[in-house]
């Protein structure tokens, strides 16, 4: 993994991904007491980052490989991700889905063009019946983060970022990250080491699921005791990545961890102040932004998803808007 | 008015407001049946276009004149976008308010730094306290929109969207405008002439307070019968401009209008696949876009304002998305 991977993922996305802009909002930052930069990843296509890595990996195919198509599991941005940068290179793409997962999530990723095949999550084995659709067609597997291609591609924000601090006279700043498996801080970290060295990476995590602060602190690949149970389902992840680790490991600041309620009360803020639609887990890097303790005066953070559900988005606004 | 002015009102925001972006969205267009580009000016600093406006009326003030002030009397968007330039230039700002207006409306235009008055709108005129005003400190007062720098900085829009327009690679599609007095559709009209002839403004207005359709119908500038009773509340104003209505009369082709459900289906639609925040009166226009008939394959949508009660928001939600 270095910049020249994520140049390339950023030549092969120009005229295809979106520059999401850096947002901010004088009176938010009054508010809080400090300036808060958003990098607004939900207004990429599909909604989330993850549409970055999913076309840094369709496009990185070789032509063989790629007309025989790909495959993910996901029920979340990855899927979507995938699913939209397959069709857009006319590849076939295979979702593997649990049976039970939101209709609107199966629906969203076959009309972004994607075969769905789900499985029932008690009973049958989804990297079994992966590995058997990936033979019998010649798929390919695009893993949600710990893919070098993957990692290239969302480093393309880290690319963004170093040019967008610039324009806004930011020299130094914590650039604070919505973090799952740490595919998306680890590409920003290394994108913003060669470009931008006075912006360090820091990771944010629901509390409870916070193996990356954990990792982070102890040297070693922690994992969480389980992956359900907060709103922030987006990342939700047993533990960091193999590729995704080392690099945070030497790049990145100490793991902030925020609590399902400052992510919502994010959300109504991002509402209020920056008229973006932030899912939980696209949330939790502002959160930590607004809420977080002992920050510099200037803190960047990426919001890195908006698929929320209108009940959940609406509660957030009854409770803290 | 010409593009000069909206050239060098360009000039005078480079670096202060913000480019916003083209956004479009690939579900969004499956549904409806064309593609639809918004033109995303909620992301804009005070959350509409209005600081443009605001930005380039202030910013061309002699110094003497800026070192008085400025007055406006808006209860909306205009105020803080006003407030908001005031502010950033150092400029005294009075904004003249009804004392019945909502209080976070009077708190934002307090916090981005101006002083409001307050006025009872049964009993106290508003245009005699605002020419006392004026009179005793030599504010300078800035119309929401019959003023050619007002107009002149919301036509940057237009600069901006026809630049992005051709990096999508749209050469002929209408640009449909949120529509009150006109400033904002004039100012596009006027730099799309010159820039992008092959884009044509067209203005949307609320059900009811079409006077903008129907004076560009009628050649003569017709009134509305009242200026209240639509949830579209930033854009109901009482006919259309005496600045702006020959240009668009010369320029926009006729005129749409949408429904206040129309208007809160379309903040629904973009909420869920832009994940942007609008107001109704910031979402008539993408509503004209969605749900209007005989349109071409590819339109553009103006997309204003995002300065929204958050019940209105939820209730939005909670029909239609």
């Amino acid at each position: 993994m270095n910049l020249t991977m994520i140049e390339a993922a950023a030549a092969r996305m120009a005229g295809h991904i979106r520059r999401t802009p850096l947002l901010n909002a004088p009176l938010l930052d009054k508010a809080v007491g400090r300036r808060v930069f958003v990098k607004a990843e939900c207004l990429q296509l599909t909604g989330s980052f993850k549409a970055r890595g999913g076309w840094s990996a369709v496009s990185a195919l070789d032509p063989e490989a790629r007309a025989r198509g790909v495959i993910a599991f996901s029920s979340g941005n990855h899927a979507q991700g995938v699913a939209y940068a397959a069709a857009q290179h006319g590849a076939p793409c295979v979702i593997l889905m649990p049976a039970d997962a939101p209709q609107v999530k199966i629906g969203n990723t076959r009309a972004y063009g994607a075969e769905v095949v789900l499985y029932d999550r008690r009973t049958e084995d989804r990297d079994a019946i992966g590995a058997r659709l990936s033979a019998d067609r010649g798929l390919t597997l695009i893993k949600p983060f710990d893919d070098a291609q993957v990692i290239a591609g969302q480093g393309t924000v880290g690319l963004e970022l170093a040019e967008q601090a610039a324009e806004a006279g930011i020299a130094r700043a914590p650039v604070i990250t919505c973090c799952g498996g740490g595919g998306l801080a680890s590409g920003i970290a290394l994108a913003l080491a060669a470009r931008a060295p006075g912006l360090q990476v820091r990771t944010a995590e629901p509390a409870g699921f916070d193996d990356m602060a954990r990792s982070l602190a102890s040297g070693r690949r922690e994992r969480n005791p389980t992956t359900a149970g907060s709103i922030c389902d987006a990342i939700l992840t047993p533990s960091p990545g193999e590729l995704t680790f080392p690099i945070l490991q030497r790049l990145a600041g100490p793991g902030a961890v925020v609590t399902d309620d400052e992510a919502l009360r994010a959300m109504a803020l991002a509402f209020t102040h920056l008229r973006i639609v932030l899912e939980p887990g696209g949330a939790v890097a502002l959160a930590a932004a607004l809420f977080g303790e002992n920050l510099p005066d200037t803190v960047i953070a990426v919001a890195t998803g908006g698929n929320v559900a209108p009940a959940t988005f609406a509660r957030a606004l009854e409770r803290f808007a």
